[in-house]
């Protein structure tokens, strides 16, 4: 964490300076906004606080809600999720308070006595070690309290407008503010108000998605489930462990939940049959206990407290476009509405994914919008949100209902007795959030260098590595130190005697074809846009930090104080030349915003590189 | 962290919920309170923290500030500190803001050119591994806020009341509150506060000291030193890790401080003349800033900004006795007046100590005052109070004189060239806080049978290893699940095969005689004053958790939920049997409210064990 550059500060360096649209900001809604959120779920709380980042940029988040989220909803936190936060500042804080998935274990009827369930297998949760951050359980109330305060701590002091409902939007393509937004408050008075952009982040009723006209199609199958936060005692050994339990009786997704006794029961009630009318929904508590009572047997539950349930049933559906572009014009006209989350695509809670994939939702497009809106970037750069998330969107939707209906089925439907948990075990890379790819497009190179850098998949996330600080000596997680702040990361790996990485430095901060001087706006910091570091082969002790050139050691803030903080060099019995499988002779590695690998490049290869950014920045 | 055992918890369970006095608790200092703390400093505001703990005793804590502390003091955090951060819930997010030292270089002359300085050494900060804490440099406002949020978090919502200063106390020995205390506010109005007991945290200069009248003895020797918290830029390359620079123009003890550019210089200004009377506390700031830049030639500073300085001198002393009765008296009567941290000893700053033993300090009386006025102990627990903490006072003014002299020394004055790293190396324990060793006596059992815990010593505080939580396989830090709630922990580590554990645990939950039950108040919960863990040789997956006896799961809370994470097993790689040498016929092991080991005796020895108890308990 970087403070006291721009003076002292003697409180919580993570709140930071209030700045521009920031300062005396007043509670209320304004008239006219650079960006409205509508909806504070997990995709429009994190773009709320993505955007919060950003002082130039008014935005504003209405929700139809009087208050904060109190209880229910999705408690899966996939580590790709936990990463994200960690971006935002907060990942140490809900791991403290979340239950970490360590396994998983599966149950199944005995052959013995088919009406008795037994453990048949425990696996552990991250066999391969796909990430550092942990799998967790924790509300999502939980992690939109975290949002909120990342939001309400950015420079742009963003709070949440509560009890606002949206009703309809127009795009004028009128004028700076184009969208015309319908809203109405708790008494039913409607209020306009102007946006330049629009994010329906309304979940899955979503009346933003409803009024760009955009479909949200798929299968008509549904399947209905309770689900109970219960509070109980039980001689069932596995209560806090994560169990996939299928029995003579149906099944059960038991999840254990924070705070050492809450645990969370999916409990399967079939097929809806298609003329069931919400039926289904109507199911008692006593029902759901009852029938979670009977799969577990010869366990028993003794419940003495339901902190929420619910019964839903469950389609598969996704919207055939995230924005207010039809197909037919797509490339053409610009996007000024978007919609993410549960407005985008509706699947069962199984496989933990609602929470999670809404959120990267959000991640992907926070960045784009202040990239235009700081006019940085040309509105194109908006297409590709759409392009980006929905395969994401369809991969999640064809997986959950894989997995969904592997986990309603009786074990004798399954392909082998082990099915399960192989497919559990195979596919871990996805529900852990790991597995988006995104192609090659304006912000992902081509591959044709991917080989200097085979750990570092072009349009996957960055995966980190541990390295030491040279000044200082400290080991430190390399993507840790990526935070949300819409900064492009330039990461030069050395060659072995570091003339190609000096020789690479200097170009970088002294060639007006340098991205980080071609595309910086007047009067800002040098790192404000790009934020630049260097790795070197030799050990941390071994480097002269005085002899690394400039743009490694960025002057910053008011005092033109030198950030020394940026100079890192490979452990030697860790090696992340060796772990990532890094070229000898040294690799240039581009980050987005949002984490995602976007080029892989030799030292010597400033001219692609430069390439690469131009079609990206209009400044 | 546990918690929804008393029913679903929305917001943030570090927030427990307000009970007794902290329910609707005013804002304003009552007539009458169970204790009154004087001093907002390390050793106030720990110990406020701490009985904030207790909902049914009064503590009110008062500040001559009108305010938090802002900026200046003590930086240095010792491993021990951060240990105890972590039993009061923060130590994740103050390491998250902290710089992290990770090693320490030694500057002196360059033996070819003696006006300029050369590195001679680099030593890591913890070459033994003492602790899994990091050793950190924070400003101690930070601390103190952590602390507050603790104390304001706490179920007696403990607010410190700022603006009113200690001028005098009498022991009445009268009536339910016999110390009168005399405060003004900040018009210099009187009033009279009656509390049961006193602590004097009100520092160096501490009037509840000589209220009582104690003697603060010590050397008469005064050193000055600069101290000047800095941003500017250097060619010093080491300007980020913590460095001893010893010169020809006198000596720097330099501080990398958190946020990445800000450090701490500590500025040798010589031996003080017997008639200097505060002359050398009007040194200019530029003469610091000059005399460094001519004890780091050939390097300079350019400095930008200086956000703190002072100039100060320091003697070494310690006061004669830590509460209001006179040695003589010693035993005859109670105490009800304490004095902990710079009120009781003051020394050098050089060290990085007088946060860290002050909240010591605090964190060792906290408890035994919480367990007098809730009335499970006798009053003569607070004597030991004075008994503990003194012999560390003086062995810190010791350590203290010895590093502080050779920092200020000239190379060649000391014994060897590398005097200075090899002290700092060897008496590494010390400084990081590990040193600590409590005698026997009331809370320190006698030590028959260390033998069965060798990797325990009694009297020092528990160092924690990792075990597997069976009910989840989560890994977790055994000692970092002993949060600062005033209970006594009893570690009960198997036999081979369990058998007498199991008879442990029977006895420990049914009989009688066995602590848990002998000293339990009516209605309150079993593990409201023990908390009891069982620690398996087993692998966690063999371990059958519905066998353990009901002590190591015990109901809790209105719905008498079974707690089931009290039950471990070592790991099978890095056994915490093998790392602490424990008995493999098993051993227990009984850890004080404030982490130090009181107890080791075998499985069996449960007559010993109900003895040791007896006399500390008079419930
Ligand atoms: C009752 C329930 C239970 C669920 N259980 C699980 C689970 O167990 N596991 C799991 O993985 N997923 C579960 N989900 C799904 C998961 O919560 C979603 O995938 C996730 O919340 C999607 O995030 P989002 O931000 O897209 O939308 P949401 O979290 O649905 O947020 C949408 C927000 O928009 C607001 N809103 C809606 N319409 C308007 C309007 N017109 N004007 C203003 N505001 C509006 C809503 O009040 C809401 O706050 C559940 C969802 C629901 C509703
Ligand atoms: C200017 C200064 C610089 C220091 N620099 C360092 C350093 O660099 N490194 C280091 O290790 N240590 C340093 N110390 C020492 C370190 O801060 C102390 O060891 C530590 O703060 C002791 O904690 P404490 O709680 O005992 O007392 P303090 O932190 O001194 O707190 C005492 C509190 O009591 C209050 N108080 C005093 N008298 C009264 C009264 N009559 N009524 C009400 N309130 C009262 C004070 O305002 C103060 O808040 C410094 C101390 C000072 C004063």
């Amino acid at each position: 964490m970087q403070f006291h550059h721009h003076g002292y500060v003697s409180t919580d360096p993570r709140i930071k300076p209030a700045a521009g649209v920031g300062i005396d900001r007043p509670a209320e809604l304004p008239d006219e906004v650079d960006v409205l959120i509508v909806g504070s779920g997990p995709a429009g709380m994190l773009t709320a606080a993505q955007m919060a980042q950003f002082p130039s940029i008014t935005t504003a988040l209405v929700e139809r809600r009087d208050g904060r989220l109190v209880i229910g909803q999705a408690d899966g936190i996939q580590a790709r999720s936990v990463e994200t936060f960690q971006a935002f500042g907060f990942a140490e804080r809900i791991i403290q308070e979340a239950y970490r998935i360590t396994e998983m274990c599966f149950w199944k009827p005995d052959p013995e006595n088919p009406d008795h369930i037994v453990r048949t297998a425990r696996t552990p949760d991250d066999p391969t070690g796909i990430s550092e951050f942990p799998h967790l359980i924790v509300n999502q109330a939980r992690v939109l309290d975290y949002y909120a305060e990342a939001a309400a701590h950015g420079p742009a002091r963003l709070k949440p407008n509560y009890g606002w409902e949206f009703q309809t939007l127009e795009v004028t393509n009128e004028g700076d503010y184009p969208v015309k937004v319908t809203l109405t408050d708790e008494d039913g008075n409607e209020r306009i108000i102007s946006a330049k952009y629009v994010l329906g982040a309304d979940g899955a009723r979503s009346r933003v998605r409803d009024s760009i006209g955009a479909q949200h199609v798929g299968g008509v199958s549904y399947h209905a489930w309770g689900v109970m936060d219960v509070l109980a005692n039980t001689d069932f050994p596995d209560v806090r462990t994560k169990c996939a339990i299928q029995s003579k009786h149906g099944s059960i997704l038991h999840i254990p939940r924070e705070g050492g006794y809450l645990f969370r029961m999916y409990v399967d009630l079939g097929e809806v049959a298609a003329d069931d009318a919400g039926a289904v929904r109507k199911t008692p508590l006593d029902t759901i206990i009852a029938k979670a009572n009977e799969i577990i047997t010869p366990y028993s539950l003794d419940v003495k407290d339901v902190a929420w349930w619910s019964v839903y049933e469950v389609g598969h559906r996704v919207t055939d476009r995230f924005d207010d572009v039809p197909v037919e014009q797509a490339g053409e006209r610009m996007p000024h509405v978007f919609i993410a989350g549960d407005a985008c695509h509706t699947h069962s809670a199984k496989a933990g994914q609602g929470m999670n994939v809404s959120m990267q939702d959000g991640f992907n497009l926070g960045w784009k919008l202040a990239h235009v809106l700081e006019g940085r970037s040309p509105e194109s750069l908006l297409s590709t949100y759409t392009a980006e998330r929905q395969v994401i969107a369809q991969n999640l939707i064809d997986f959950d209902r894989e997995w969904s209906s592997m986990m309603a089925a009786k074990s004798e439907e399954l392909e082998s007795p082990t099915a399960l948990e192989e497919f559990y075990v195979k596919t871990i890379e996805f529900p852990a959030g790991f597995m988006t790819e995104y192609p090659e497009s304006l912000i992902v190179g081509n591959n044709k260098h991917q080989d200097l850098a085979k750990g570092f998949t072009l349009g996957k996330r960055f995966k980190s590595v541990i390295v030491n600080r040279v000044c200082d000596g400290n080991p430190k997680h390399l993507g840790h130190l990526h935070q949300a702040d819409g900064r492009w990361r330039i990461y030069a790996f050395g060659d072995k005697d570091s003339t190609k990485l000096h020789e690479f430095g200097e170009w970088l901060g002294t060639n007006p074809e340098s991205p980080v001087l071609a595309h910086r706006k007047d009067g800002e910091d040098i790192n404000a846009l790009f934020d630049v570091k260097a790795i070197y082969q030799t050990p941390y002790d071994e480097v002269d930090i005085t002899k690394a050139p400039a743009i490694f050691k960025p002057e910053n803030g008011p005092f033109g104080l030198v950030n020394l903080e940026n100079v890192f060099a490979a452990d030697v019995e860790e090696s992340i030349f060796d772990i990532r499988e890094l070229s000898k002779d040294g690799v240039v590695v581009v980050v987005r915003p949002d984490q995602y690998v976007a080029h892989v490049l030799p030292l010597d290869a400033t001219d692609e590189l430069a390439a690469f950014f131009k079609p990206i920045f209009t400044v």
